[in-house]
């Protein structure tokens, strides 16, 4: 650890390469500068330890290069990726992430809007749960899976494409007796269309499709009555079920083993989001289809900091894939 | 949405409440001013949809109300957990996160350092890999379970007390032959004493303790193979496992069961960590000792903040708890 006596301003900079003191602003300010100049200054800033100071920089230019990241939370393995992908996508382009979680509230997805265009960040990403936020059209704003308007910007996994697949996915493997399960939608989003998807499949083949859908936003209790009033003398009337997320799926799963129904024997199960137990690749949670954070990640902040704005998607929809995990005959 | 013509400014605000430019700086800026002035400010503030701009804040009172959270990734259940965890005790104190993530890569956790510092933060909370990194006095910086030096403050949890926790419940349900199993230990941290902590009981109780660490920090494939070699006419040489932590547990229950060894009935397993899948506490991956990430984030944020650094303890070790989660007899 070093001790620093005070702290070099950019006038002592300027003194130590023997240049004007404007030549030091251009060069920290990244307006171009010959050569022979450019490297004097960042040797003698790098002699003293100067440190550039952003707050400065972004008075001058308008630019903090920090961008908020709006998220419920990072407890959950879905948005702990989600984080981790959009962060590595900021620094690459060297971009700070300044991080705000919301637990899906109303009001503190509304004050971190608020609080985030305080602290002049250049844009924000978000994945929230109000589809009515007040979102200033002063600030470059991308949306995760949330539809607020024509004119912000979406990104999203092809969830009307992972409904259809998974439904594919089930029929190849032999089900023809289909279930959607899902806790109750707390939100108008894309998600919904995982429905939507699978009962297109459905209907195409024409073979039956239910759906059991509680009546509350978490709460999995239900789903085990609702599974036994569907089994008679122990044979289940399904043999295929599409979740509308893996840990619906992983809860059913243990419901049904529970229930002495075989999984994937005597029902199949297919879930939506692609979660690794301990975000380890040889512990598939169920089998899933499968949304790249990483994919989400980049299009979403390239979409954020892209600078003609008139010529964006408003929505964009990004591939998926289904990955066995247990829960189907591979 | 609402559109705003152009940004108003701190004259502008002076003009609708009908008082000096320094009265409205003052009442920006948190100086004492008589309240009917301060109420006047603070309606045409509102009025006009003023905006505090925090950088020029940041630079006159020398506080950005940012702090720079430097973790491997958000993508491990724990690590996603303690992201959340600070980022509540920040902003309940109303200060802002960036996040920095480092992959536990040298390089990458020192330029992170280097980049928080540039960006003037308030200060830092990390969680890092490696224990030479150039930590600069001028910045208060709070370490999670590394040591670096005296001055470094060091929040943690009780890990020796855990380890021998872990040996006294295993004892307490009739384990006699004990194991430690790890991964090589990537780093002088606090985590390394939960060993120490286990092998105390163990020898206060005149028990035999044995160890099982892999040549690598996160290949746990050796394991198969080193508790076969123990396991004779399908009987193991032990009955009773503590993990370094939940992960290892994890994949040590899976690879018993595989090789039908039944746990819990024939081996009890405890790890440590207090990982829920899913992060469910109806779903407790394996019996646990449990570390409070939001006692380690309040800690370590009102270390971080409190005004006398003279008096801060240089390691601060909080309590953790035993869990039972499927792999001991309760």
């Amino acid at each position: 650890m070093k001790k620093k006596s005070s702290s070099p301003t950019m006038k002592d900079v300027a003194r130590i390469a023997g240049v004007s003191l404007g030549t030091v602003s251009n060069v920290f300010n990244g307006i171009p500068v010959s050569e022979p100049y450019k490297i004097k200054v960042e040797e003698a800033a790098k002699e003293l330890g100067y440190q550039i100071n952003r707050y400065a920089r972004g008075l001058k230019t308008n630019h903090s290069r920090i961008i908020a990241l709006i998220l419920p939370s990072t407890s959950h393995p879905y948005f702990g990726e989600l984080a981790s992908s959009i962060q590595h996508s900021l620094i690459k382009r060297n971009y700070q992430t300044l991080l705000a979680l919301t637990n899906s509230s109303y009001d503190i997805e509304n004050r971190c809007i608020q609080m985030v265009s305080e602290n002049k960040v250049d844009g924000i990403i978000a994945l929230t749960y109000n589809p009515d936020l007040e979102i200033s059209e002063d600030l470059p704003f991308v949306s995760i899976d949330r539809f607020y308007s024509h004119s912000v910007p979406c990104v999203s996994s092809d969830n009307y494409g992972g409904g259809y697949l998974a439904g594919q996915k089930l029929y190849e493997r032999g089900c023809r007796k289909m279930l959607f399960m899902n806790t109750r939608p707390d939100t108008n989003g894309e998600p919904d269309k995982r429905q939507i998807g699978f009962e297109a499949f459905c209907k195409v083949k024409g073979i039956s499709c239910e759906s059991i859908i509680t009546n509350d936003e978490v709460n999995i209790k239900p789903f085990k009555g609702m599974l036994q009033e569907r089994t008679h003398d122990g044979k289940p009337d399904f043999d295929g079920i599409f979740c509308n997320t893996d840990f619906i799926a992983y809860h059913v799963m243990n419901i049904l083993r529970s229930i002495q129904i075989r999984v994937p024997e005597d029902v199949q199960i297919i879930g939506f989001d692609g979660i690794n137990i301990f975000n380890d690749p040889r512990l598939p949670a169920v089998s899933t289809i499968v949304q790249s954070t990483d994919q989400i990640a980049e299009s979403a902040v390239s979409i954020l900091l892209s600078g003609d704005r008139s010529k964006i998607p408003s929505l964009t929809c990004l591939p998926v894939y289904f990955r066995a995990g247990g829960t189907t005959k591979e």
